[in-house]
C-alpha cells in the first residue's frame, strides 16, 4: 500500500499567495467595478529591457538554425552566462568565485526549497521570523519539524524574531544550530545587514560548523554603499555559506526563470561519524540528476543583463521601482503609518494602525481602498500586525493607491 | 554541526552521461582529427520547427511590451497550453482529463525525480532492469535504499529485469512493491506494452494499492496503431497512475525545458493509519512550494506544437529521427548483429558480440568507429552486454556510422 509522505499534512493552510489571490477573487467578483491596485505578490511589472528581448530574438533564431541549435545545456549553465555572472557580480567586488562554483537555474525559489536537501535530516534549523515562507514550508515537507505549536510555528525549528527592536536584523541563536536561513535586503521586511552584522554570523558558523543559506535575490536593490552585496565580501564566508541570487527582481525574469547559486569548494559538511565531505560535488550531483538546465534562452536572456546596454536599461527599472517606495515610504510616514524598508529593497514593511491583525488590515485595505498587500503574518507569527507593500508597479498606479491611503 | 544526507554517499560512481563525456573529451584530446559521431546521449539534433521559432518571437516581444508582459505565471502551468494538452493528447483518445489534473514544468527529469518525495520513505519501490538512473538515484538519496549489493543494484529496490525472454516488458513482481516505475517506449531498450500488458500492471496497482509513475516522455514516437501512447487508456488507470509527458523529445525541446505531469483526482495514498489522502492536491503543494512555473516563452513555444502548422512540421521530424532508427536497425541486423527497439521509439537496443561488456563496447566502438554509444550497465546489471543507440542525429552521420559499423 502506498504511503504519503506525511510531513505534507502538517503544513498549515495553503501557501500564502494563492491564498491572498483567492480573497483578491471573491472580492473582485462582489465588486466588478472596483479598480483593485495591487501591492501584494512581490511580481515585476515593467516589461524586459530592450538588451535583453533583442539577445532573446538571436537566442531563439539559433534555436531555428541547424548549425546554432541548442539541446540539452550543461545542467549547471552556460559558460557564457557564469563568466559574465563571476566577472560582474563577484570579481567587481574583489570575491574570487570558480565557474564550477555557480549552479545556474530556473529559480531561486526551486534552489532554496531544495538545498536542504543534500543535508541530513536531523540538523537543526534557524530562520528568521517573519521569512520567506519557502524556506520553513520545504523543511517541513522534509520531516525537519515535528509539527506546529499552535501558536504559529513548527516545533523543531528555531525561529529569530526580527522586530523594530532589533532593526529586523537577528541576533545569534541561544541554541546551537546547523543551518541558517538569511536573506539581505530581506523580505519581506526590506531591512539589511551591515557586514559587521554578516560577520558575526559568518563568526558563529565557523565556531558551530554551521552553513548560511544566504539568500541575496534583492541585492540589485541596495542603494547604501557599505551594504554588501554578497556574504562573500565577509572573510572567510566561503567556508560557510552557500548564496542565491535571481535575475526575477533584479532583471524582471519572474515569466522567464533564470537564478543561480553559488556553492563554495571550501564549504564542508560532516558524516555522523564526523567525517568532512565537499558540499559543492554533493548539490553537483544533485543538480545533475534532478535538473537539466535552465531554458537557453533565460540564459542568453540572463547574460544580456551583464552587457553595457542591459546594465544601463536594468538599472533605469531599478531606479524607477526604488522611486516608487520613496514614494510609499515618504506618503505613508507623513500620514502617520509606522513604517520601515523601502531604501535598500522594494519592499516596505508597515505597522498596522490601531492594532489590526495583519489579515484584518489586508481585508480592510481591500475593502476600502481596493488595495491589495501581503499580510505580515503569512510570514511568520512576528509578522502579526505587520503587511508587506511592494514598490513593484507603474509609478501611476502607486500615486493613485498612495491617494487611496491619504483618504482611509 | 551540519551533518550531510549520507545517502548521497551511496550512489555508485557519477552519473551516466557524465562519464560518456568525460571518456569522449579524453579521446577527442589523443585524437584531435577523428570525427566522432555521437549516438549516445538520447538528445535531439533537428532544429525547432518554424511555428514553434514563430510563436517564440512572438512570445519574446509580448515580453517587451508593458501591456502584454508576464510576470509569475501559475505555477502549475497557463490555462492555454493545458487546454491544447488536454485537447490534443488525451480528449483525441477518449480519456477525460480536468485542467487542475495537469502541472506544467521544466521537464521530465525534475518529475519524474520529484515525484517520489510526496510518498513516505517506507514504500518499495519497484524499477525496471535496465532503467532510466533517475529514477534509482532519486529514491537512494530520499533514503528508500540501504546501500549497494555490489552486484550493480541497490539493497531494498525491487528490480524488475526486462530481456529478450519478456520482450523487455516486466513481469509483475513476486513481492509486493508500493511504487512501480514503468516507461513506454522504453528509455532505454526501445520496447513498448500492449493494451493487456499496462491492464495487468493497473490491475496489480489496484489490488496491492501501490501507484504507477508512467513515463511516457518517447509516446509520439510510437508508429504501432494498437500501442496506447498513453496508461489512462487503460480503464481505471486514473485511479492509480501519474504520467509524464516530455516536448523534450517529441518536439525538440531539450534545451527550451518543458513538460507536463498529470495527477489524475481519483488517485489516492494512505497514511499510516490507513487514511486515504488524495495525491493531486498534495502534488500542488509541493509544486507551488518549491517551483515558480516554467518560463513563458517556453510555454508559448509548447502551445505552437498543437497548431495544425505545428504538428505537421513536429511529425515531419520526428518521421527524419525513425527513418534514422529504421536504417539502424536495419544496417545492424543485416551485418548479424542482435538488436532490439528502433520501431515504436528513437532507441536501439544492441547485443553486444563476442561476450563484450558494455563499456568494452563503448570504449571499441569509440576507437575503432569513432562512434559513441551508450552502455547498457549504466542503466542497471540487467543492461550489461548492451548499449543503446540513438536516432536522434542528422541522416548523413547515421549513414557514415552505419559504414563505420560494416567496416568493424
Amino acid at each position: 500500500m502506498i504511503k504519503i509522505n506525511e510531513n505534507y499534512l502538517m503544513l498549515q493552510s495553503g501557501y500564502l499567495f494563492p491564498e491572498i489571490s483567492r480573497r483578491v477573487r471573491v472580492f473582485g467578483a462582489k465588486n466588478p467595478d472596483a479598480k483593485v491596485i495591487k501591492l501584494g505578490i512581490g511580481d515585476v511589472t515593467e516589461p524586459l529591457a530592450p538588451a535583453i528581448i533583442e539577445a532573446m530574438h538571436h537566442a531563439v533564431d539559433r534555436m531555428g538554425n541547424r548549425d546554432e541549435f541548442k539541446g540539452y545545456g550543461p545542467e549547471q549553465g552556460y559558460d557564457f552566462l557564469i563568466e559574465a555572472v563571476i566577472a560582474n557580480d563577484y570579481a567587481s567586488r574583489g570575491v574570487n568565485i570558480e565557474n564550477t562554483e555557480v549552479f545556474v537555474s530556473d529559480g531561486s525559489k526551486c534552489d532554496t526549497g531544495n538545498f536542504q536537501e543534500i543535508f541530513g535530516i536531523d540538523n537543526v534549523i534557524a530562520v528568521t521570523d517573519p521569512v520567506y515562507p519557502v524556506y520553513v514550508d520545504t523543511n517541513v515537507m522534509a520531516g525537519r519539524t515535528i509539527g506546529p505549536d499552535g501558536k504559529g510555528w513548527y516545533k523543531g525549528i528555531v525561529y529569530m524574531p526580527c522586530t523594530p527592536d532589533n532593526n529586523f536584523v537577528p541576533q545569534l541563536p541561544k541554541e546551537k544550530v546547523d543551518l541558517i536561513y538569511l536573506c539581505f535586503p530581506n523580505n519581506p521586511t526590506g531591512a539589511v545587514a551591515t557586514k559587521e552584522q554578516l560577520e558575526k554570523w559568518v563568526d558563529y558558523a565557523k565556531e558551530n560548523k554551521a552553513v548560511i543559506l544566504f539568500d541575496a535575490a534583492y541585492e540589485a536593490f541596495i542603494s547604501d554603499n557599505v551594504i554588501p552585496h554578497s556574504i562573500y565580501e565577509v572573510e572567510g564566508a566561503k567556508q560557510v555559506a552557500v548564496e542565491f541570487r535571481s535575475f526575477s527582481k533584479t532583471a524582471g525574469f519572474t515569466g522567464l526563470r533564470c537564478a543561480f547559486t553559488v556553492v563554495p569548494k571550501e564549504l564542508k559538511a560532516w558524516t555522523s561519524d564526523g567525517e568532512a565531505v565537499e558540499v559543492n560535488p554533493i548539490w553537483h550531483r544533485r543538480h545533475c540528476t534532478k535538473f537539466n538546465g535552465a531554458s537557453y534562452i533565460s540564459q542568453a536572456a540572463a547574460a544580456a543583463v551583464y552587457t553595457e546596454q542591459g546594465k544601463k536599461q536594468v538599472r533605469k527599472i531599478i531606479e524607477l521601482y526604488m522611486s516608487n517606495a520613496a514614494i510609499i515610504v515618504g506618503t505613508l510616514k507623513d500620514i502617520g503609518y509606522e513604517v520601515y524598508g523601502g531604501i535598500n529593497a522594494p519592499y516596505v514593511w508597515l505597522k498596522t494602525p490601531s492594532k489590526m491583525t495583519s489579515w484584518q488590515f489586508f481585508d480592510y485595505l481591500l475593502e476600502r481602498a481596493n488595495v491589495v498587500c501581503t499580510p505580515g503574518s503569512g510570514f511568520g507569527a512576528a509578522g502579526e500586525g505587520f503587511v508587506r507593500l511592494s514598490a513593484f508597479g507603474n509609478p501611476a498606479n502607486i500615486a493613485e493607491a498612495m491617494e487611496r491611503f491619504k483618504k482611509l
